[in-house]
C-alpha cells in the first residue's frame, strides 16, 4: 500500500464516519451496539416511500401495467437457499437460523452455560430457514414448472440480510430492496436487463442524483471467487448504477444493481419456458436505504429544503 | 384424552388446513417449503395497509398526537437479546443468527463436508445479531438513561420471527406487528395497556370483527415457565383481544395483545423515569396478519364483495 491510499482510506474512513454521525444527530438513523444495525426514523422512512413511488411509477412506464407483486418475508427455508449455492459464493454474508429445540433438562444446560458465562450456541440446531439476501431468492421455487408463453415479471419489496458490518451508513446488514424480476426466453431476460439500466437512470435522476452506470462484480468469496468475479464481469451480466457519496474518496455507492442470471435459477429451481428449455431470468434491485441515503448526502440532512419536487 | 377431544382436534386441524389450501388457491398467500412461512399477494399487502390505516387513525385518537415512529430491520444486537432473558422464557421460538467468518481453508472444509452430504453448521458461528421477536425489543436500548418527564411514547413496526413451526395460517414464523410503546411511570404504563384493550377492541369492530378481550399469558417455556405463566394472569399483565376464526373449535385466535411489563425492560435497560425510580413499560401489538386473515376469514375471500366501507 502506498502512502497516498492510506490517507485516501483513512479521508474515505472518516467521511463515512462523519456522515453516519450526522445522520444519528438529526434522528434519521438510530445506532445499535452492532455495526450496520439502525433504526429508521418516520421521516427516514417517508423519504424511502418516496423513492418507491418513483420505482413504482418506472416499474408502471417500463412495463406498461403493474406487475404482481409478492412480498416475502425476511427469512425463507434452507432447501431453496441450499439449491441457490449461495453458501458456495457468498458464505461470509450468509445468516443460517439456529433455534433451541430441546426439552427441560436441554434447557436447564443451557441456561447453566449460560449462567457460568459459557457459550450456548452448542444447544441449538438449525431451525431449517435462512436469512434472505437478495428479495428475489424466495420467489423461484414458486416457478418450478413451465412458464406461461410470455414468461413470467414479478414486483417483489422485502427486507435482506448481508453479514458485513461497517462503518458506513451505506452497507447495512439489513435494507430493503425493490425489485422487478424478468422470467422467460434468453432474450426476454437480456431485454430487461439492459431496458432496465436506462430506466433506472432516469429515476435516480428524477430523485435529483447524479449516477453512472458501469460493470460490475459480486462479491464472490475467496481464491475461487476471483474467477467467478472476472467471468461475470467478462460477460457483462452485471451493471450497477453508482453515485458518489464521498466525493473522489473512493469509486461511488451502487445504489441499484441489473443483473442477467443466465439460466442459473431456471436449472437450479426447474423452471421452463414454453418450449421446454431452461428459462433465464434477469432482475433490476433498488436499494432502497441507499438510494435515501444519496439523497441525503446530495440535498442535506433537512428534507425542507430540497428541491421542491422531491421535498415535504 | 377423550374422545370428544380427539374430535375436535381433528376438526380443528381440518379446518386450519382447509382455509390454508383456500388462501393459497385465493393466490392471498404464497406457500413454501416450510410451515408458517408464506410470500404474500400484492391484495393481501393492500388488506393489512387497510388495517394499518385504521391502527394510526386510533394511535392519533388515543394520544392526540402522531408519536414518533421507528421502524427496526428484523435482526437486531445478540447483546441486547441476551438483556431481555428471552432464552430463559422463550428459548424454543428463538431464532439466532450463524454465519462463516474463515478462510479459505476453512470454506474448502464446509464444501466438502455439504457435497458429501454432511452437516455443514459447525463451519459457522455466531454473527451478533438475532431475530426480532416483539417489534418492540430493539426500541428499549435507545431509551438507556433518564426519560424526559412526560416519559415516552413511540410508534414501531416491523417483522418479528418466532420458530413455530404449523398448519394454522394465523400462526406464521415470520409476521408483522404494530405496536404503540409506552415507557413512563407505573400509572403511565398501566394507563396505557387498559385504555388500549377498549381503543384495539373499536379498531376491531370498525374492521368488521368479532372480538372479545380476555385475560392471557405468554407461552412460558417447561416447567418452570408454568408458573411465570400464572403468576402472568394473577398480576393480570396480559390481555389478548381474540377473533374466532374457526367457530367454537377453539378458543379464538388473538389478534390484538395489550401488555404491561412493570419494570422489566426498565429495569434491564436502566432506563429511569424523571424522578430516578426504573421505568415501567407497556405495548400494545397489532399482529397486521392474524388481523387480516380473521378479515378474510370474516368477509369472505373476494374482496370486491366486503362491507362498502372495507372494500377496495
Amino acid at each position: 500500500m502506498t502512502a497516498t491510499q492510506e490517507t485516501t482510506i483513512s479521508e474515505l474512513d472518516t467521511a463515512r464516519s462523519r456522515f453516519r454521525e450526522e445522520l444519528v444527530e438529526a434522528g434519521l438513523l438510530v445506532p445499535s451496539s452492532v455495526e450496520g444495525l439502525y433504526g429508521r426514523s418516520g421521516e427516514f422512512e417517508d423519504i424511502v416511500d418516496t423513492i418507491d413511488d418513483h420505482v413504482k411509477a418506472a416499474g408502471a412506464a417500463e412495463h406498461g401495467y403493474s406487475a404482481p407483486r409478492f412480498r416475502f418475508p425476511p427469512v425463507f427455508p434452507r432447501e431453496a437457499f441450499e439449491r441457490t449455492d449461495y453458501i458456495a459464493s457468498f458464505p461470509n454474508l450468509t445468516g443460517a437460523i439456529n433455534t433451541f429445540d430441546g426439552d427441560n433438562k436441554a434447557h436447564a444446560a443451557l441456561l447453566a452455560d449460560r449462567s457460568d458465562g459459557k457459550d450456548w450456541d452448542h444447544h441449538l440446531e438449525s431451525a431449517g430457514t435462512m436469512l434472505v439476501s437478495a428479495a428475489c431468492h424466495p420467489s423461484y421455487s414458486m416457478m418450478t414448472g413451465t412458464l406461461p408463453d410470455e414468461g413470467r415479471l414479478l414486483d417483489i419489496y422485502g427486507y435482506c440480510f448481508r453479514h458485513e458490518p461497517a462503518v458506513d451508513p451505506a452497507r447495512m446488514q439489513a435494507f430493503r430492496m425493490h425489485e422487478y424480476v424478468r422470467v422467460g426466453t434468453p432474450d426476454e431476460a437480456i431485454a430487461h436487463r439492459e431496458r432496465w439500466v436506462g430506466r433506472g437512470l432516469q429515476v435516480l435522476a428524477d430523485l435529483g442524483l447524479e449516477a453512472e452506470a458501469v460493470i460490475a462484480n459480486d462479491p464472490f468469496f475467496g481464491r475461487a471467487g476471483r474467477m467467478l468475479a472476472a467471468n461475470q464481469r467478462n460477460e457483462n451480466l452485471k451493471t450497477e448504477l453508482v453515485v458518489k457519496l464521498y466525493g473522489d474518496l473512493d469509486d461511488g455507492t451502487a445504489v441499484v444493481s441489473c443483473n442477467c442470471h443466465r439460466d442459473h435459477f431456471g436449472h437450479t429451481f426447474d423452471i421452463r419456458t414454453a418450449d421446454g428449455e431452461p428459462a433465464h431470468s434477469a432482475c433490476v434491485g433498488f436499494g432502497m436505504e441507499r438510494i435515501a441515503l444519496a439523497m441525503l448526502r446530495t440535498h442535506g440532512l433537512d428534507r425542507r429544503r430540497w428541491p421542491a419536487s422531491l421535498a415535504v
